[in-house]
């Protein structure tokens, strides 16, 4: 059955290998295979399905616009859907948090609005250099895998990158370390080799890197050296923002104001292709069509977008709800983990993007392996792998959600006490 | 009406400026505003809409896929969808071309295709450099970015692009210089400064360089020089793909077979953000997930695209329909011109990618705004915007296409005399 | 007088601003001007001039070699003189400390050197990118200067510089930060950003930088990680070898074995231009003049520096002596420090490397400019040249020596208290 | 009697191996190994030595200066040496030939002027790329090397060079092709590729490309591009300049008027390191110390240097004596040419700067070792050291340039008629 996958589709393929069978609908959390079989969903589509898959109320309106002969494809130009898209996350994003951004439509992909973003910070800036953190991920195009941390992806470049200069994240040496200061410390320098940057890039919860977590007064801190030294400050949301952290942008409950975010994954919540980065009005030196893109017009995920905004941002319940159970899965994870040595497992992580880190990347394997088994689908992140992430959609109900954490528990035990006896 | 695009969609639009309506509902080869005025779209979202806009067979298709909650987004997961579609793709287009390539999903963006297509060269001939041509276009993130002429799009990277030589295309000093042999010349000469490049890339019309035609024998030669200099053949066919040069592939009349393909735009059929690296099967030498992306499993895409194979390329009928239309076009247009001095006005390219040059810009800016206000929306191409290019539907009926085409000519007329009248 | 100066010589000019006199000769560790004035050299030649200036015994080798028609210029050919001096430096300095290289004679300045050892470190390896330190200073061309932490010095190249990692030399942070630990976990972190270096190269005292020291406990925990990594190092000891450390080599002490060392300056003793890098055995992998130079065969540099080897480092004597100066000067600079506050003023460095690092560069600058008045050349180092640096040539007497830390003294004196007046 | 050449002298020894024995003294136009024996020098430190090894009137002024205690070494200090020096630039040469420059003393080798005179035309433009041709040598530090275009030497650099762009050179695809046409083209499409240049940087006769000659014409041509374009013209005369073309700047006879000008080799005629870029006065924006080096203040090269221009090129006579030893020259190079096929060997080149091109390098290095086996030492040059090139001293007496032509005469027949027996 999976034939012409092995014939003629890349060996680049990477989740299908984790999962092999063959996916034909999905609805809710749950994913279903050729046979009918569900499966709960915990990776959620690497976290841009927070909304679950084919949400009915998107659905409705997406049915409806293609019903109607909306238009599907429409370059930058302006369309009703759009229209709506804008107004939408004007009224119920911007306006309520107090956020003044110009919104460019980018290719819709997260790479390209971090590329966009890149040249903004060094055209408003005129410096070439960019900030970016160990661990950190931002895309695998050219500009923006300079940024990414990871050698897997930079490697396959086939050229050297530059243009960016990775600097400690928040915690890198434990309470050695107050990683600020030494950028700060660097920054100061005239000698450092660290040239003056355009722009500091900082998620502020590092999905791919595996779950780490800045603190408010980090960020804070980071906002204020970029104030101080007239750099750009550039959030990267792509994974964390659009509810994940259980609120709208992650950045929120630090009160920081970037002055430039990059948004994608989850931003049309079906699912479909979509992201724009946000610009503070001041930069949007953009000439028209300087940074361009046959799909940057990507009408469906327009009509979605605005129907997920107004479903789930009209107020505050979505929110509250996922704050709750938010701290539900922190409790059982952290439950989970407790009977072990912290070297061998443990708690990690913030809002809807928590895991479980183990000792190595063999561990996390293991225990994802065996949770598929039992019909979870769950990945892991991290320089090794070793963290195991639960992404589950921001709607998931708690029964789901507890039935997949009793796999993952189980699973677990299974993995770690083996691991005791053999060590033993 | 269109207030919210003023508050806050940023200064970056570009066809938006042209067209200043909003349109919604779209058919065929027209688009509708909100106030119902029908376009005839002879710019087809660049390219993207060779079957039209929300094509019959396609939008059932889709509808009905997601009806059914079939998955939207996949990761790079194997769903049912992804299976239909590479066994289309290989039954209608593969076989009866005797192809043999292995389907990358990049991200579905043309400018992610073309920077896989780069890595692939990168890696596996362990050399930085690829040769690029004169007027090329390939993407706007900073990998394809190196490759794109463009002074516009270059100048807003920030930062100097590297890894790539650009090199005269065809016939860019007319008669005077046969260009293979110079690039042979600077690559048989050890001392020319040209790195030995991973691979050379180029598209056979070039579409946004101002419809810039490669000859077969052009064509030939190049490969020719790839296969005794062990180089990688890259055909970008992003906007000559698909069926707009006249048959699947651009490249097909020359008979030459690239290493790597990419396409995107059309591939599609209904608009949807898609893109493919087609790699010869001793190239695919990726390792797991080494190139990634989100959105690399557009589902509904699949779904299109494999709907717009089986309708389209399953038989002669169509590509023999397209060629009739395009003899149509070519002498219409020469018609248009013949009236004028070569140097004001001539026409060009090949397929449906065919139009007017222009002396100048300004006269084929002129050319254009007049026609929208007769109800035809087309654009311009070129270094200098100096090309009127007519990108239709390829299904568009001979009556529309005549439509655009008295417009465009009654357009041409009224800017040439006023250009001669001033003159004189 | 200094009209042609002011007329057609380039405002690149440095140390001639500090210093507006035409100085004409110059004898062991004095410059005279062109109206026979003394000045006491604390410049050295910026370390150049170790053995003084004119030394009697290089002086006289040289004044024989040119009068019997010695080779002048010999391009990589192999002559008397530069087989002599090879031999010596091997029997009077490889072989007395076990060391085992193969020497490369690059251009004649250390920047070349430094380009030399970057190359080879790149080649051997297959990587592309080199860890260098904040504070570094290598040189000012291309490849060399990407190296060189200073920013007055990066910014003139004009474009960004690429291909080398900055990080935190030892005691950056103070005792905050284990900065050999910081580099070991990022590049143990397989998504740090930090992409795996071809070479670590270092300073073991930096000279430009400030007179910051490395201990040894730092360098060898440096090699040790070169070593479980498979990296290249690289001491660069243009500035700090060559007896100025108090040891022919400046990692003598330390027990490290660099893979590459680069020497320049002091080198030929009579400060010719002249520069080698030495190369372990295995790494010698060139390939006949890949990397080549006009003057890399400088013959007169080579007879007076096979001189200088002769005469200093034949035996103990010299180094013994230099040693107890060192303590002397270590001394009197401690208790020039000490009736202020340490914040204002302390002693700072190692070997004939020490200095006065001073709260700005503004007092500093003060201090050089009121000793010259008293007949005194120094000058300053550091980020912001706020480093009183003591170059004196290595064969000084202890009574020159006196004489020129009383005329600091005293300067230090005057500054300190204007501005400890200032203050109150 | 090599021993220790093998033992320590790293691999990248280039000329040693082809001239295997050990130089001892020189004197005129003649090198004497340990054993006395005598070679003519038709290769005259690859143009370094103009006026011949160690002549009378340098050494003199140089003995008397040393022997005075001269300084030595004075960085960028202003001496009396280095006055002498500019004093004597600007009478002999500067104001004869109506020119005003600046002098920046920067690395007394030519690649530290080159990689300076980058840095100024990037400063003062703002752009980061330079224009520079095929077969150009310029260096091989990072920078120059970049535009250099010998393929052994960049891939020796061990990273991606970047920031020049190699253009096709005067002649380069014979008379097909208007190189400067070609440029003039690119420069002005703005979809060209072509990143609009800081500088257009030129050889007016490429030495180590293989002696590939501009004419007066294209010289001017590319001036005027220069001028229209607002772009920094730099001729890199370090090989061509200081007399070797016949005159003392190689472009003096186009009447072009460079904006900055490297020279070295043989500017302190004495073989001594030296390196200066001449820089018009307004683009002299350097700030103080910006781009330094220890060696920038040679002494003894100023005081030969300042000989040799009082000696040489106080007058006419040296230059008529040149050009007519020049012509001789050439009638003896197309002498010994004329017997045979044009593609098996001709006559190249301009001023003193002539060769003969051969079919490969092959036939071209037998030609030379046949000539060093009679006492000549001369070097092929060109991508395939094709080229067997004579630069011998400018001060070389008709005697002994019909002595050393007389010895590649001979080696020719032989090796010709070698060739021609075999290919029979």
């Amino acid at each position: 059955m999976t034939d012409i996958f092995n014939e003629i589709e890349s060996e680049v393929q990477s989740y299908a290998r984790a999962f092999p069978v063959v996916f034909e609908r999905a609805k809710g959390s749950y994913l279903y295979d050729t046979d009918g079989k569900a499966y709960l969903d915990f990776l959620a589509g690497a976290g841009t399905l927070n909304y679950g898959h084919n949400n009915p109320a998107l659905k409705e309106a997406l049915l409806e616009y293609i019903g109607n002969d909306g238009i599907a494809h429409g370059l930058d130009m302006h369309t009703a859907a759009k229209q709506k898209f804008l107004e939408t996350l004007n009224e119920r994003i911007f306006k309520p948090r107090d956020l003044d951004y110009m919104v460019q439509f980018t290719g819709p992909t997260g790479t390209n609005a971090v590329e966009a973003a890149m040249k903004i910070a060094r055209n408003v800036t005129g410096r070439h250099n960019i900030v970016a953190f160990t661990n950190g991920f931002h895309g695998v195009s050219l500009g923006a895998m300079a940024a990414t941390g990871n050698s897997h992806h930079r490697d396959a470049s086939g050229i050297p990158l530059s243009g960016v200069s990775h600097v400690p994240y928040a915690g890198y040496m434990g309470d050695d370390l107050d990683t600020v200061k030494l950028l700060e410390s660097m920054l100061e320098d005239s000698s450092s080799g660290l040239d003056k940057p355009a722009a500091i890039m900082l998620e502020t919860i590092q999905g791919e890197g595996g779950l780490n977590v800045a603190s408010n007064e980090w960020l804070q801190a980071v906002e204020k050296l970029c104030r101080k030294h007239d750099i750009i400050l550039i959030v990267d949301d792509i994974q964390a923002g659009c509810g994940r952290s259980g609120r709208f942008f992650s950045f929120e409950e630090s009160g920081i104001k970037p002055d430039l975010v990059t948004l994608s994954k989850s931003l049309s919540g079906f699912g479909l292709p979509f992201a724009v980065t946000l610009i503070k009005p001041e930069y949007d030196t953009w000439k028209p069509g300087e940074h361009n893109g046959t799909f940057r017009g990507n009408n469906h995920a327009f009509v979605t977008a605005a129907a997920a905004m107004e479903t789930f941002w009209s107020d505050d319940k979505f929110q509250n709800e996922v704050q709750e159970k938010v701290e539900h899965l922190s409790t059982r994870l952290r439950d989970i983990a407790s009977g072990y040595d912290r070297k061998l497992i443990k708690a990690k992580g913030r809002g809807f993007m928590q895991g479980l880190e183990c000792r190595d990347g063999e561990l996390a394997s293991k225990i994802c392996a065996l949770s598929f088994k039992d019909g979870l689908i769950i990945e892991t992140s991290g320089a090794d792998s070793q963290v195991v992430k639960f992404l589950c959609p921001l709607t998931i109900s708690v029964e789901e959600l507890n039935k997949g954490l009793d796999i993952v528990e189980k699973a677990v035990k299974t993995t770690l006490q083996e691991e005791i006896k053999k060590a033993s």
